[in-house]
């Protein structure tokens, strides 16, 4: 915990965290991992796309390894337990091998990837999809906010972006990658719960609609006569909403809605708003949207608007192993903890390693489910909680020498 | 209609029309309109508050006067014949009794208000309530984005504000008040008519509702686990939108909406939305209101979020007079065309000189019930069946001394 404060203090603003990928505040807290990587016991280096990589190194030199990873930076006005509480939890089990003078035929890696948030790019996973070697090399000419590109970027951070193919691993190298994170939901704090077992980290859908109506005066139209795009989208929304309660782990949100010409006495004559929709099972997904836009054009015939429906996002769903989903049961069940099985709503690098090996994530409980807020707290006790389950797991896997 | 040309080109900005209270855009414009009623054979002057006041004498000097009257203020960006198409129909008629000759026991007397908009200043009928005496000293201390009092103003104008209390007529003086306006709504429009004769101008209420629930992930937080602020507004849009259809004449009208944080990926923690609700009888206006805020209760009791309802705003309904009805009723059968009662959902300057005399309004077809819009148009015949409507009337109330 007292790790998770001290990083919390390199950030790229001041008064608040915001530490976004290779930024000066990103290069000391990887500075800072590494050594604490090796004083966990670990070899440890930075790679060409800013990951920093522990190594614990098995009873044979190049044995294969079981990955742990999660990610250094973060949101804007960020809490400090997205991301790092994982890395940090990883590095703290790692040590207590190295303290029990444990080596292993399977070697394990600790990766703390650098760009899951997507902040300072119009680009995500860069570090993650290194190592499963799914980079596109194309991302390198992508430009932030003040017009330096990523290529640029990675260079002033110290880093090669010409060898960042090399970074991607084989898949007979690697057993498996898991993920500690917190749950950024609210799901475990409403059962009482330290800790959860991933099924699948959700696949999304996002549309932006645009609907067309007539503007008026609010008090010469009568009612018959009204197309009034601001009615029409609220009915949309409550379709949203609905549409999000007709399955179970489906969720449907609309965070944006804007209504023009926006003023008391003017019926709207166009509305826009924003539809974010997930589910771990992709045809579950793709049935919904498919559904709502059905409910959408209905609405939009039956009032006389005009609706655009433009899709913005779209990622499917990745489906955590079984081998992962048992060996961690397994080893919250022996911490004497209830398992609790649940999917995540929010997208993590575990995605983007899925393209490699076999991946698995537990979820430690947040205040409120409160993340990517200042606010974002985890108990001491839940995160004493999650490196036990953590290490149980390890100790079952590597001496088993196989996920299962 | 040419000089409803003339009169647009009389602005504050480059461009476009926009012709606020006391600006030198509107000082042109009463000069010209008041060369107009002395070629029309009145005496004209500009009063204390700036109205343009232009006098046919009756047979005997001092005689009881009829008043026609409308506005030259415009709002921003406006079309030109809100309020100018009134004063110049009045101009005209007037001009053809003095072409025909025709004296009579009453006098007519034109005005031409200056603050029926109510931009400039946080006041409005500034104009109509000096005549009527409610003009409200209080308000000369008011001030517009400039800094400028309202006093200042009317100094700068020209006018002697400590002589405004002079304007005020005595009711005995007054036979009634009529006014001719364009429509500013679609139903002459839709049912193939030039003109309609009002009820009563619609009494409105206003409000803005404050709904208070939970920020949260839009991936994370189960739908069953949600209070979505914009979701519990977009019921409240439609029972605000169902309350408007519940009772003939009756509208109701959600003009702004805005919702926190806005993120695509965040479900609202905040909602916020203004509601507009006019009807031409207090009684059921008041009853819609009060079953708006119980529907509004319940669906935010039901949600779980907080809803704060603040009234900011209420005007009382203006009836027109039953003679005045039935005179301008008269003259439009005798014009030949059909006779459509409708009431205003509109606020006009015959709602303060209601405290004076007994007011009656004729409104005219506009395209598209467009107004508060440079698209603002008025059809030339429809201009001229106006015109020969409030001749006759004026004929027929002249020639009887009364309203009737």
């Amino acid at each position: 915990m007292a790790r998770l404060d001290a990083l919390a203090r390199f950030s790229d603003e001041e008064g608040h965290l915001a530490r976004t990928f290779l930024s000066p505040a990103h290069r000391c807290a990887a500075d800072r991992v590494k050594a604490w990587m090796e004083e966990a016991g670990m070899t440890a280096r930075i790679d060409a796309i800013g990951n920093v990589v522990g190594r614990y190194e098995g009873r044979r030199p190049g044995a294969p390894a079981l990955l742990i990873g999660s990610h250094l930076d973060t949101v804007r006005r960020a809490g400090r337990y997205d991301g790092s509480f994982g890395v940090l939890t990883a590095v703290a089990a790692v040590a207590e091998l190295s303290a029990r003078g444990m080596r292993f035929e399977t070697a394990v890696e600790v990766i703390a990837f650098g760009d899951e948030e997507g902040v300072r790019f119009p680009t995500t996973l860069s570090g993650s999809r290194a190592i499963a070697g799914t980079f596109d090399a194309a991302a390198l000419d992508l430009v932030d906010d003040r017009g330096i590109t990523l290529r640029d970027a990675l260079a002033a951070f110290g880093c090669d972006p010409a060898a960042i193919g090399a970074v991607a691993r084989r898949p007979e190298d690697i057993l498996g990658y898991v993920e500690v994170h917190i749950e950024q939901g609210p799901v475990l704090e409403r059962e009482g719960l330290a800790v959860g077992v991933v099924t699948a980290i959700a696949g999304a859908s996002r549309a932006a609609i645009d609907v067309a109506g007539e503007a008026g005066h609010a008090g010469t139209v009568p009612m018959g006569l009204r197309r009034d795009a601001l009615a029409a989208a609220a009915e949309m929304v409550l379709a949203v909403e609905s549409t999000g309660r007709s399955a179970p782990d489906l969720v449907a949100t609309v965070g944006r809605l804007v209504a023009e010409p926006g003023a008391v006495n003017v019926i709207p004559g166009r509305a826009a708003f924003t539809v974010d929709l997930r589910h771990p099972e992709d045809a579950v997904r793709e049935a919904a949207i498919a559904a709502l836009e059905g409910r959408i054009r209905e609405i939009a015939t039956r009032r006389g608007v005009r609706a655009e429906i433009r899709p913005t996002h779209a990622a499917r769903a990745t489906r955590c192993d079984p081998g992962m989903i048992a060996a961690l049961s397994r080893a919250v069940a022996e911490a004497g903890l209830p398992v609790r099985l649940l999917p995540s709503g929010a997208g993590h690098d575990a995605m983007a390693v899925a393209a490699l090996c076999p991946v698995g994530m537990l979820f430690v409980r947040c205040a409120g489910g409160v993340s990517h807020d200042p606010a974002e707290a985890v108990d001491q006790a839940d995160a004493g909680a999650a490196l036990d389950v953590l290490l149980r797991f390890l100790l079952n896997v590597l001496h088993a020498g196989a996920v299962r």
